[in-house]
């Protein structure tokens, strides 16, 4: 089945466009092995492109994968303002739901799609797959996303609720752990994690942290530092928590 | 006495000038509040600046601490690519020498400007005020790394080196503990810090790490995460290792 999709129709990335692509070889190998949940439009292979092995052949692979490919240079031009791109993959976006007893990660207004793509990676290395966002928050399937996240965009689990009002009233029976800069527990004395009851940790916005009233919600845990600084940065700060807890999973 | 330097001559920074900048109001200030370490040229105020109280009154700052000021809409034209910067501060580099009884960090070929920054905001929130470079490495005194440092560059101390081996001979007496994929202790395992020796914490480049040879230098540290990622992010990596480290200062 041939799709419509051809090369002058793919756009630079918006936020309501039905498509989302890869930068980059790696990264379009990552999406080729999840091509079953995003489904792929095209491969754009750059003119200058030269296979390194067999094993990294797009041309190799998209052959024996059945996936439409084409040689472009306009689609670059287009799509990336990095150098060193010689392969795009244009798929699908698809929203893989987050699973009901699995540990969650909450992102409340994440507002950079670097920190969010690093947050991804981090937890997925500590094996975290299932990320909630509350909007308004940057966009999870903007291309800038998918390339910090080196991948790991492709592996883990996600849904996007208007407040987390919302995702607590559909996931009630959960421990909740909130990190705040006025937390009450230390993470470091934090010993006893829970075992059977799933639980989820809770991130602010990088700039704002997560609003007082979130205090009600559960256990606030602070990361402990001096004051010469206001704050970690929130990538950082979640891979400390994700590697704590990582123990727990 | 006047300096020479006006609005015309300020440049968008390169490596090899004499001088640096700061892009906002939060890091100017920092800026200036160790203007006796980092002589200031010239502070840039944006004609649309509005100061927001008497606090953050720049106009008042400048001619309280009698630094030299202007209100130039063209040097933020040509020095800054973001919107929101109404104040630049333009000062002369400075070598700040690392101290020998300290805990250092040292850093082989940092490549990317924003991870150096946020490694930079990260220690000294854990107590890390000593940094080696190890050349070939992105420029500790950029704009961009002072920006994403959100002002830890202006209180930190940092010597830049040729090779790791000339480090190495001039801080002989340290105990050295280096990050590694392959490392032979789980950082989680590491429970003897030490107490009274110096210590240096060493991270390798953000893709290739640290070359092998390095085993030899001390004892090798790895941070436990699964496969299904490459590795952490330079900047996760060092935070949690910094995190870890920062019982032992």
């Amino acid at each position: 089945m041939e799709r419509k999709v051809n090369g002058m129709e793919i756009k630079r990335y918006k936020h309501d466009a039905a498509y989302s692509y890869t930068l980059g070889m790696a990264l379009t190998i990552e999406l080729i092995s999840q091509k079953d949940i995003y489904p792929i439009r095209k491969i754009y292979v750059h003119p200058d492109y030269v296979p390194k092995d067999n094993k990294y052949n797009m041309f190799q692979i998209c052959k024996e994968a059945q996936l439409p490919m084409e040689v472009n240079q306009k689609a670059f031009q287009r799509l990336s303002t990095k150098e060193n791109v010689y392969v795009i993959g244009i798929f699908d976006k698809r929203d893989r739901n987050i699973e009901p007893g699995k540990q969650h990660v909450v992102l409340v207004n994440p507002s950079d799609s670097g920190n969010l793509g690093t947050i991804l990676r981090t937890g997925l290395g500590f094996g975290f797959r299932d990320y909630v966002i509350i909007k308004p928050s940057v966009d999870i399937y903007d291309p800038k996303t998918i390339r910090s996240s080196m991948g790991a965009f492709f592996h883990v689990r996600f849904t996007c609720y208007d407040s987390f009002e919302q995702y607590r009233q559909r996931f009630s029976d959960r421990q909740i752990y909130l990190f705040m800069l006025d937390g009450k527990i230390n993470l470091k004395d934090l010993k006893e994690r829970p075992r059977k009851t799933p639980f989820s940790l809770v991130f602010g916005n990088e700039g704002s942290g997560l609003p007082e009233i979130f205090h009600h919600y559960g256990d606030s845990i602070y990361i402990e530092h001096n004051h010469e600084i206001d704050s970690l940065n929130l990538s950082v700060a979640f891979g400390i928590a994700a590697n704590a807890f990582s123990e727990s999973l």
